[in-house]
């Protein structure tokens, strides 16, 4: 199925704010309708695709097919920009300025290095395409001086488990696979990978190691680029593959400069990856605790000391009283009586049922002891059913009005409290400056021994320009982590979007490191122009 | 104190053979005396250090101080090459061909910039020297066709704690911090970094990084590259600085390309790592299995479902008949008697009494069940007691006439039975066929839920040229591990010995990749020259 290529996800399942929740956003924050709703696909006036014939025959052999190179409008529609909130208030508006040339679907690696050569022959830039699940423009090549046109490499018709290995616990996967279905495929062998980040339903395991993807069990299961043990790389200079063992003193490792690169370096056409047995119980459970900082604690207890949960989150205030933490309560008649005052946390516990009740136990005295009173297991299930849902409300939110996103950064466990609030004060008081006071919620969603990621949640009014408008205070935001000591990402990448900030946080010399290697694996700058890297 | 220039370690530590092990290395081995003492240092013939006076003064200024500039001979002979057994065996013999010009000490960052821009001025080769227990050839620069002169750039000044967040739990210190000072100074703040490598001693926190060294206690303290969250690295273009959060999804980890680049990228001037409290209790416990593979299996249990030890490792029957797995044993009158058939593993357990007490007692159900034999404390304890003296041990068989070096691989867990038969029975018909059988023992020194390293010791013969005798079964091997899957270096590293293996394991465009990236950070190639990477 194709994800909604206007919002997120299926669109039988999208479904409009309950009265309550606009009318709250019309006295809260001033949202009020736009007027305008968003074009339908048919309207979007789309050029015709600037690709020339021989252009378009190399792409057909290389990836095997005519039928394999798609200009309609459709297709090159459904494979502009990704799934950022400016990104989908462009594409409702009929923005197609970062429109492909054509849609590429290769079938294998030789496919994949076929079709880089064609585009390197005819002038092209390409830019792998997975899920289309990037939130921070790494799917909008930029364009220099000499703009050239890009083909979408889209990689789905790369969906098979390539090998399985049960003695190791290893698999190797394609990167076209999109998670619920590489599960699948675990599955029916009694493995799991473990990793469920909100783009879960519709992201690509090439995706998750092109942009370090994190998901939300990631104490339990670690992150992604922590389960990557090898990685098969198509640049147009040939094939780069990494991992001979699971952990080596045989020099940098190599899969860490593949991890991350976002499809500057090439196209990862396979992964191989850790699997765990697949859990035979899996517990979610709710805490509250006094304050963030309080809560904050908890969790650096259990991420330092140990028993660790699965999974371990914690709300603020704001976001704990808005209910966003379980976006499904939202509008619901008892939804702020059954918020309790504070933070809530969710500990989740997945494993065989001995050991996840030990584990548990043992974790919940710490909460306890740390101040946390235990809220049983609803709160904890509200979570885990509306694990994968905040995209749908967001497309409500932007139906009514409303504007909504999401940023997040990740710091050692002292700097949290500074990174927190400064976050937070530079996003509220951008946008209160721009006439259209925010509401910005946080929460902590992945733990470490040394440090935790926060992700913040903001909503407001539109205002005239919307994607102008967000533009201040989401660099406000980027310069405020940085002051503060955060990295730029913790799991949502680089693209074009975080990109100058990432070249401050990367210095001079790691920034000219990666461009080395850049020039060395893509000399023609063909792939994923201005992502990761500026334009030379 | 400084290290026994001709061998291992503290000169007062070294000790003879008992006549029984002599008198079974003759019997069994055909190992006889050379008949030619080793060298005393003020023997060996030292030229003239090849520096201007020019050259001197600038490395005195950039050092601060004309003292930190040694080029006496006994200071340049004890910055010869490393510790490998060809490294003793030629030091022992006077070969002074890999002299460095000058022994030269900065004392911090800026100075290690500026020497760094002297030597770029006055084409001299630049080789970082932290312990020099390197024993893959990592303080033997090449010399091409146009061979130039090179600094040790010893890093013993650089010896401070230069800051502790106990919150975060994460310290950032000096290169030149020997492994028990690090510990000491770690200690006094209730903290550990759990790194015990059988280099603890001597080597130090600039080594471990640059080298991805991998301790003893792995499977509860992780590897020395899991425990970096930042480095600094000086280079002759500047520095590189890394490490802003835990984890992030800001691009390629840059850490991951410090860590493991041996001193060819830059030198280490910092590293954060991550702390663990103190642990209050340590047990080391003996277990025995009928064979290697059931051993083996045991410990793959373990790694993969836990619980986990802090310490696992187990050896093979040679090993175990032989006792080097506790080498303080070896000529004892009962030590045969000791030995249990079978193979032995050594299970340790630090941390919190009450949680060491719960893991011990599932990993013992766990070791049961897969068919081990519980041999009580006195094994463990005795491993714990002789876990640095293997070293010792080989000066020891150096000075009756046998050979003896090491050497490690590691692989994914289908792979470990191939792999360790391969390089058992390379490494016997290499030295069979050279006229000197040798004895070939083996054990898994760390595991990983993917796969474990194998740790091969050789005892043999010498031969009448005893480097040039090793040479063709130490090329056997590594042909072996390469072809088995293996990887060419688990935690020794790369250096000069491994390099051209190593290469063809990261593949000509893995290689280029680094190369880019050398050539970036170190355009004149002044660094570690034919480290890691060949000379261009």
């Amino acid at each position: 199925m194709d994800m909604l290529w206007s919002g997120w996800g299926d669109p039988a399942k999208a479904a409009p704010l309950p009265e309550t929740v606009t009318a709250l956003l019309r006295d809260l924050l001033g949202v009020k309708p736009r007027g305008t709703a968003p074009l339908a696909l048919t309207e979007i006036a789309v050029p015709e695709p600037p690709l020339t014939d021989v252009a378009r025959r190399a792409l057909a052999d290389a990836a095997g097919g005519e039928e394999h190179v798609r200009t309609d409008a459709e297709s090159r529609i459904r494979h502009t920009r990704g799934k950022s909130t400016p990104d989908l208030l462009r594409i409702r508006e009929g923005d197609v300025t970062d429109l492909p040339a054509a849609v590429v679907l290769p079938a294998s690696h030789d496919d994949v290095l076929a079709v880089l050569r064609a585009c390197a022959a005819h002038g092209l830039a390409a830019v792998p395409f997975g899920g289309g699940t990037s939130v921070v423009g790494g799917l909008a090549p930029e364009r220099g001086s000499t703009p050239r046109p890009f083909v979408a490499l889209d990689l789905r018709r790369m969906d098979r488990l390539l090998a399985l290995d049960p003695v190791s616990r290893t698999a190797t996967l394609q990167p076209g696979l999109r998670a619920p279905d590489a599960e699948a495929l675990l599955a029916a062998h009694g493995f799991t990978l473990g990793h469920f980040p909100q783009s879960y339903e519709w992201a690509t395991l090439g995706g998750f190691a092109a942009a370090r993807s994190s998901g939300q069990a990631s104490a339990g299961y670690g992150r992604f680029d922590e389960m990557v043990l090898g990685l098969t790389l198509a640049t147009p200079e040939g094939t780069l593959e990494t991992g001979r063992a699971p952990r080596s003193a045989a020099g940098p490792d190599l899969r860490q400069l593949v991890l991350g690169s976002e499809g500057a370096f090439g196209v990862i056409t396979s992964v191989t990856v850790r699997l765990r047995p697949l859990p035979k119980t899996r517990i979610y459970e709710g805490w509250r605790f006094a304050s963030f900082e309080e809560g904050a604690a908890a969790l650096r207890r259990l991420a330092q000391d140990g028993p660790r949960p699965t999974v371990l989150r914690l709300s603020d205030e704001t976001e704990t009283f808005i209910g966003l933490a379980h976006p499904d309560a939202i509008g619901a008649e008892d939804a702020q009586d059954a918020q309790p005052a504070g933070c809530q946390a969710v500990a989740g516990y997945e494993g065989e049922p001995e050991e996840v009740a030990h584990r548990r136990e043992r974790a919940a005295a710490v909460l306890r002891e740390c101040g946390g009173a235990y809220l049983g297991e609803e709160p904890g299930e509200r979570w885990a059913h509306g694990r994968y849902s905040a995209p749908y409300l967001r497309d409500a939110l932007l139906d009514v009005g409303a504007f909504a996103e999401t940023l997040e950064t990740a710091a050692f466990w002292s700097r949290v409290p500074e990174l927190y609030a400064a976050v937070r004060d530079a996003l509220t008081a951008a946008l209160t400056e721009a006439g259209t006071p925010p509401l910005v919620m946080c929460h902590i969603s992945h733990v470490y021994e040394n440090g935790a990621s926060l992700y913040f949640t903001v909503v407001s009014a539109q205002g005239e320009d919307p994607v102008a408008h967000w533009t201040p205070a989401k660099h406000a935001a980027n310069e405020a982590i940085l002051a503060a000591g955060g990295t730029i990402s913790h799991h949502h990448g680089v693209g074009t979007d975080h990109r100058d900030w990432y070249l401050r946080e990367a210095g001079p010399l790691g920034a000219d490191a990666l461009r080395a290697v850049k020039r060395r694996l893509d000399p023609a700058g063909l792939l994923n122009p201005g992502v990761l890297l500026p334009l030379d």
